[in-house]
């Protein structure tokens, strides 16, 4: 029987484990603390795995100007070395019983239990408890218990903060093994229960403050520990002699700060000073996650698996949003791994954004003022490369400087730019947050429009509007010109910018005039903007109706997939180099069908159809964004089974662990594709023309499905069963709400209000 | 007063030595000898430099599958120790002067001579000299003669071979600063006067054995050597007092084999069994050098700096040659240096053999039998990337495997193929000779034509055959479809297959047979080659009569070359990533100009001054590669100061180090252009349709040029004063020799004869 809240783990999974650390990670935004095991372990398996929000070093990897920034295995402030009898308590198999681990998403606790034996045959149960607290976010917990089962051991527990963390990996592309990598922390003291530590890669680097409160007790009442100080490392020491079936508890409260919070010392002491016992703090944190599960759940009657596995996809994906800090976004890999280095590309407002948006809308205003705070690095950049505005990272870490490789891409993979105008856009119209367009979003339309001006080359000879040398979403394009999506993003982006313009002038002349001196913006150029797009190539077969990724992608060589494709590896590890796919019709991912997708009000139901047949098996999918979209359209077209067989893909992605890379921290954009799939899949959710659109195409396995909508303000209640779908106002938003619900035009005024069709 | 038979260095470059030592190597084929200093130094002066055609090691860089091969710094068999009252002989800035390094090409020699003050303020007079023989590859010579100037000094003096030498780098692209790198060599023998090593990071590395004769006189007769033996090197040590103005004179013979010549140990004993003196040795040298030079020479009259610059260029061409080795062939450095790791490209067949099929053909066969040899890599390589045929690796060391590192273009690079045809083809043009047609040549060119016939696309849209994702000539394109270069080279190879074909099954019926059942070969390939090199994409603006480099190129950005390129760097190293000029009209190196120089025939006058006008703008010259066709179109569209220009480009590339890497060994490609900048640029030389081009395009500076030339058997003596050419037929060959001269129709006949127009 699955429990749809919790993922659990048993037996120990000793030759993956460091695999699975990655899917119990807890977090809270400012941290992700990878499910790894307290009690010291030896080799890799003591990498731990704590990051921090925006907490960045710099790394080896060469990028075209100097080394990379790489996101910072942080402090193990739940490190302790357990002993009985003088012999280390290491998770070895054969010594190892009645483990479990288990992820309890309702509650966004961790706890792991087994029984340990000595080589003397001593056996003590060991039960650990943590959390990583959302009503506080610089507190974390950890309990642990400890009951003899037999004999009388000698226990001898150290229980600290240490500070002598290494990264896992340097190596972005190959994600095993794991080899103990560069360490960027330097500790500046160490005394009583509190660390300081700095990242010494950087010159100006983030000072790490943390402090720890641990109480022993027995039967026989508490025990006192004794300070236990080693180099980089806080930790006291607790020693007792265990009696049978008595359990010993210790408890721990950790408080945490950094220099990007301000006097991060001060801030500790103070909230040290105050702070409150294990259990109520517990009590907070489970309280904040029944909060924000009432705003974020998806119930799925009928198929507990896919239940369990949605849920999993939200829990990971929410607890790992900095949303409470917009000097930051959100990574590839959240805070669970180090894999791209805690960077951000296009997915991020691509596959994360929509659920953000949609279920909790203040995160994406937060993860968009990150945009809008980047922009001076994005008119640096795209100056260095000669062109105007702003031109976003393909890769950014918290500063927003391109942190791409050499020789991979960057100057290529432009659509990012255009992507984030469009979850711009996206969030605009679905929250009607005109605040956030004035203060940030018109700017950002502005200067990216700007930068796509200077980027559109005008060829006289064909008189045409061209974007040349790029790279889309399907990265087996090694350069293409006129890449559909890009160029169709474009085309939104800038009439965005030219509509955005418009609405301020209209709405708040004063606050238009300062901005156009401020950014010297000339009345025809919102003209040229208008040219640019319409004038825009769009590569389309009109005798097959069909897109076209590119101006070339018809005209290549078919691709034999069996040949290049016969086991799960990616096509370039296993039969083919990187450079061969510039010759072949071969998509990694979906490109056109994304865009699609993403505009969905541009296309005929046909256009999408054969656009699906003609693309699909050209696809490697060999990459995590590939699922999403697949699943979207082929749900939305009406191909159940398709769209279902997709989704799973996206649901397990993680928890199967499919692209044998999870160990390296959980995909993210799938993560919130996950919800795609089945929001905008099943659902049939988007949004056009000040209205919002919703469509059921459940799968045959489920009988209903239920979730909430943020729009304009105002929540839906949704629920789906069979073919009928009714939605309910649950709180109601400045103006009435227009629906579309499977093709029929309703309207939504007073709360409780209810319709179906 | 110039010298032009000498190169020469005074006073000593301290600030640049090692990058001058390149300019003052000497070589007989087998190995080459940078003119380093051969007392002992310090640190990276102390790298040596000794290369061996064929002796590789494998190196860290990494290539697609595994490690890289490159050319090993072999012992230092000129090693000296020199010490003075005990202190070490050090080229030192103010304790030299007097200071004169030579290099005579006539005689193949390089002297160097210097007043040494040590810190007492004894002067010490020493005079080297070196030869690598010519007459016999594997003999080289040495001497030394030491005159104190005044005092009475005692002088150590060890001679040895010392095997304790580093490679100088192992970073391709970055020549400066030479560190030391991995050293190659594992000492298994060193007894007496001859060490045997081995090439360790090859599990069969080759075995190399040297030995030495070393005497020493002085006006009181023979100095005894005692042994001085260390780790990896055999030496004796001389010490003597010495006495003003006497001179001590150190000669030493030096005997290299490696197993790579049979039983090296064997055929070394035998060799310094018989061997003469140095005197001997040297004499015969010298007289092989004479005959060198009869066949090579040309001859300026009017400039006698640009004489001494052709005569450098030629004479270090030649003897960098491994003639007598077809497992080998000539890199991009000759044995002058370790850039391209002693690698071989495309610009060996484009513009070293031109010089050699004319002036020296037997080593023009050498090198193409080399690329039969490696056939059998290159039909591996064809089929690992899925085409059929022999795909020849863009990068090649000695045994035809692809060197090129992952990502730089291999896949597209793949003119290199129609370009070893091209120049098979013209070798077998200029010289008739049909058995080397039929033994090697015509496989090479059905294989060849074979890999184009999988590798062109017959695209059933557009109904056209393409040639998809390459990259010529011009390096800045990144990828591109329908290379005019290419394409018309494959349109050659496909035919030059066809015709061979034709050839061989009219004058040898069986031996036809017997290759067409080896390979396979059906009637039906050969007219497939046909129809695809009929139906082949010939980028081409009709409007303005101008052939594109592809099928883009005219449609790209229009590229600011001041902005980009400010100074003599590299734009890809100063202002834009190398991924930014896909996006532009910017040629790197020449690119539909040298298709031009190779197939003049092909295109009218005016299309050639078209092109010449519109690219000639658009080139960054970042490579060697681009002044040579720049220099020989311009002097045949008669832009004579341009093709003067042009010329001391290439004359002085290396002299000048004009491009701030000659350090890391001399520019091949450009030696061989220089050749192509005088004789078929300033003398119109090109062979087509059995008849040999001459017409004179002489720089106002010069009043005179001669030269011979070898064409079918016949030496042809040119002299061209003026607009008057006259040729002399100085040895028949098999038939009558048909030449154009300056538009002129003649025959030659009888030897002796001459016409002049």
């Amino acid at each position: 029987m699955i429990d749809s809240w919790t993922l659990s783990e048993t037996p120990c999974a000793f030759d993956r484990r460091l695999g699975t650390d990655a899917l119990f990670t807890l977090g809270n935004g400012y941290l992700g603390c990878r499910g790894f095991f307290e009690e010291e372990q030896e080799g890799v398996e003591a990498l731990g795995g704590i990051y921090m929000a925006g907490v960045f070093g710099k790394g080896d990897l060469k990028a075209w100007k100097g080394m990379h920034r790489e996101l910072v295995n942080t402090p193990n402030f739940l490190w302790m070395s357990i002993r009985v009898d003088g012999e280390p308590v290491l998770a070895r198999p054969r010594r190892i019983s009645s483990y479990k681990r288990l992820l309890n998403m309702r509650t966004g606790t961790m706890t792991r239990s087994f029984i340990w034996k000595s080589a003397r045959g001593i056996q003590v149960r060991f039960e650990f408890e943590r959390f990583m607290s959302v009503a506080d976010l610089h507190v974390a917990g950890q309990r642990l218990r400890i009951t003899p089962l037999n004999g009388k051991p000698r226990i001898e527990l150290v229980s600290g903060i240490n500070a002598n963390v290494k990264q896992h990996n340097l190596v972005t592309t190959i994600p095993l093994p794991i080899q103990p990598g560069r360490p960027h922390l330097r500790t500046l003291k160490a005394a009583g229960n509190v660390i300081e530590t700095q990242v010494e890669t950087l010159p100006d680097g983030v000072k790490i403050v943390e402090g720890q409160r641990i109480a022993v007790e027995g039967p026989a009442g508490r025990i006192r520990g004794v300070p236990a100080p080693a180099p980089g490392l806080v930790a006291e020491r607790f020693v007792f002699n265990g009696r049978v079936n008595e359990t010993v508890q210790l408890t721990k409260t950790i408080h945490y700060f950094t220099s990007r919070d301000g006097q991060a010392m001060t801030l500790l002491k103070k909230s040290m000073a105050r702070a409150k016992d294990y259990d109520r703090l517990l009590q907070a944190h489970q309280r904040a996650w029944v909060n924000k599960w009432r705003e974020i759940d998806i119930e799925i009657d009928g198929a507990m698996d896919d239940q369990q596995a949605v849920r999993f996809n939200l829990f990971q994906l929410v607890q790992a949003c900095p949303e409470h800090d917009s000097r930051v976004s959100l990574g590839a890999r959240g805070l669970s791994g180090e894999m791209h280095e805690g960077s951000v590309f296009w997915d991020n407002e691509i596959f994360k954004l929509p659920f953000f948006t949609f279920a909790h809308p203040p995160a994406t205003r937060s993860m968009l003022r990150f945009r809008h705070r980047t922009l001076p690095e994005a008119r640096r950049h795209a100056k260095d490369l000669w062109f105007e505005g702003a031109m976003y990272a393909w890769k950014s870490g918290d500063d927003g400087v391109e942190e791409t490789e050499m020789g991979v891409g960057a100057y290529y993979a432009i659509h990012i730019i255009a992507d984030i105008a469009y979850a711009l856009r996206q969030y605009w119209e679905a929250t009607g947050d005109d605040d956030f367009l004035f203060r940030y979003g018109t700017e950002i339309l502005i200067e990216t429009a700007r930068f796509w001006k200077s980027r559109i080359h005008y060829d006289p000879i064909r008189k045409t509007h061209n974007i040349l040398a790029v790279r889309g979403p399907n990265e087996y394009d090694v350069i293409v010109n006129n890449n559909c999506f890009t160029n169709m993003m474009v085309q939104e982006n800038m009439r965005y910018a030219g509509e955005a313009v418009a609405f301020i002038q209209k709405t708040d002349p004063s606050a238009w005039r300062k901005l156009a001196a401020r950014l010297k913006l000339k009345p025809r150029e919102i003209d040229a903007w208008k040219t640019c797009a319409k004038g825009l190539v769009i590569s389309y077969d009109k005798q097959r109706d069909l897109y076209a990724e590119d101006d070339m992608y018809l005209h290549r060589v078919p691709f034999d997939m069996k040949r290049g494709k016969p086991d799960a590896r990616r096509v370039i590890d296993s039969t083919l180099p990187y450079e061969a796919m510039a010759y072949y019709q071969i998509t990694k991912q979906s490109d056109v069908v994304t865009l699609m997708n993403l505009l969905p009000w541009k296309f005929t139901p046909r256009q999408k159809k054969l656009a699906y047949e003609f693309y699909e098996p050209k696809t490697a999918h060999d990459s995590s964004l590939s699922f999403t979209p697949h699943a979207v359209m082929a749900a939305r077209l009406g191909m159940k089974k398709e769209a279902y067989r997709y989704f799973r893909e996206c649901a397990y992605l993680d928890i199967a662990d499919r692209q044998l890379n999870t160990i390296s921290g959980l995909h993210f954009a799938n993560l919130g594709g996950t919800w795609q799939a089945v929001i905008q899949g099943f659902a049939g959710l988007y949004q056009h023309d000040n209205r919002l659109y919703l469509a059921p195409h459940l799968p045959s396995a489920w009988q209903a499905l239920r979730f909430r909508v943020n729009y304009r303000g105002a929540l839906l209640q949704v629920e789906m069963r069979g073919c009928k779908t009714t939605v309910t106002l649950e709180r109601a938003g400045t103006q009435p709400i227009s629906l579309n619900l499977d093709g029929r035009s309703v309207r939504l005024i007073r709360v409780g209000q209810m319709v179906s069709v």
